[in-house]
């Protein structure tokens, strides 16, 4: 009986509407940061490639504001509440090099995936096949893992560096996750609806703990 | 009879080579430029537009790195001959606000469209048509006339002082060229053989200049 409760529940046009509008500024600002560092890229051919990547978040970020405007909120009122924290959380983790950028959006784009990969399941079609779509790797995996194997087997203590690095990224995301969700009513209660009780919440950051480990370890940092 | 010696011209794979180079890289750059913009714009919602504008350049760029790889270069080698001069056309012309960036790419863009369309009934098929494809305008066009006039309405000091910005580019961009064509042997011989001789580059240059009046007019700055 309880199961059949929890198949019938839907989450609110206004829950959808704010993880969409989290997944569009997250979209903008992945664009930002890979075009910051298209600009900086050691050659021509990683900067193209970093240049197609931005191309690839702006061509989500279009199908989200599509989908946003079907649900009747333009996008750039839905993203509005997810600007400070998003910024804040850039601004705490200002990568120093190189490197240090590839990795965050290793990690970064990972952790999006991972999470929104959970809350998919909840959300009615086609939003939910729309999610799965957006979060689809643009190419930067295999790049970031190539170039950063590369340098970690050259230098240990760039690999301690950037292992530690990867560590305080986690820690960051989860501390304005937090923020985000303690202002906003509707994803709270989303989260507790979604994995049934606040513990459902606990196993999901497991889970995540464990996948950010797995793409250290994939990226030599572990 | 000329005529028809003229009909039967083509250009070398080398020259077109080097002009489909000079445009990717000339995307490349539209990219970088558009991002920065992004990053400066006064709202979210204008953040957005042009980010998804230089979304569409990468589009473009990706379609002439396509067709350069099915003519044997890859895109990185055919633009590196055409890195130092728009580079330093970029660097002898940045913007100093929002809105002399918004004027730079406005005339940039019509300068390159109107020189490639000329350019473009020289080049067999498909290449032709592509050529004509990537330079469709963005959406910039609507957008910074719209911004630039409004602008533009409210202070006549701001008028003039982007009348004269204007006018530089247009300088700028023919010097930075000239560089180009002197260093460039194919491309001199395809300029001279598509124009039938010199007199014809005269003849283009008059046009370009009556065109960049005709656009500076529809920004209001004539």
């Amino acid at each position: 009986m309880v199961e059949s409760v929890v198949d019938e529940w839907r989450p609110s046009v206004a829950a959808v509407t704010d993880l969409l509008g989290a997944l569009a500024y997250g979209e903008l600002s992945a664009f930002d940061r890979l075009a910051e560092d298209a600009r900086t890229a050691p050659t021509l051919a990683t900067r193209a490639a970093l240049a197609k990547m931005a191309g690839a978040e702006i061509g989500h970020y279009r199908l989200l504001e599509e989908h946003l405007g079907q649900l009747g909120t333009p996008a750039e009122r839905a993203m509005t509440p997810f600007v400070a924290a998003l910024d804040a959380y850039h601004r705490s983790t200002a990568p120093h090099d190189w490197l240090e950028s590839l990795v965050k959006v290793y990690l970064g784009d990972g952790l999006a995936a991972d999470f929104y990969t959970e809350v998919a399941g909840w959300l009615p079609e086609p939003t939910g096949s729309l999610v799965r779509q957006v979060l689809a790797d643009t190419g930067h995996g295999a790049f970031a893992e190539r170039e950063v194997a590369a340098a970690t087997e050259r230098s240990r203590q760039v690999r301690d560096r950037l292992a530690l690095w990867g560590r305080r990224l986690l820690g960051e995301a989860i501390t304005q996750a937090q923020h985000v969700v303690a202002e906003r009513d509707e994803l709270a209660e989303l989260f507790v609806r979604g994995f049934g009780d606040l513990s459902g919440i606990a196993v999901l950051f497991r889970k995540l703990q464990q996948r950010h480990n797995r793409r250290m370890a994939a990226l030599g940092l572990s």
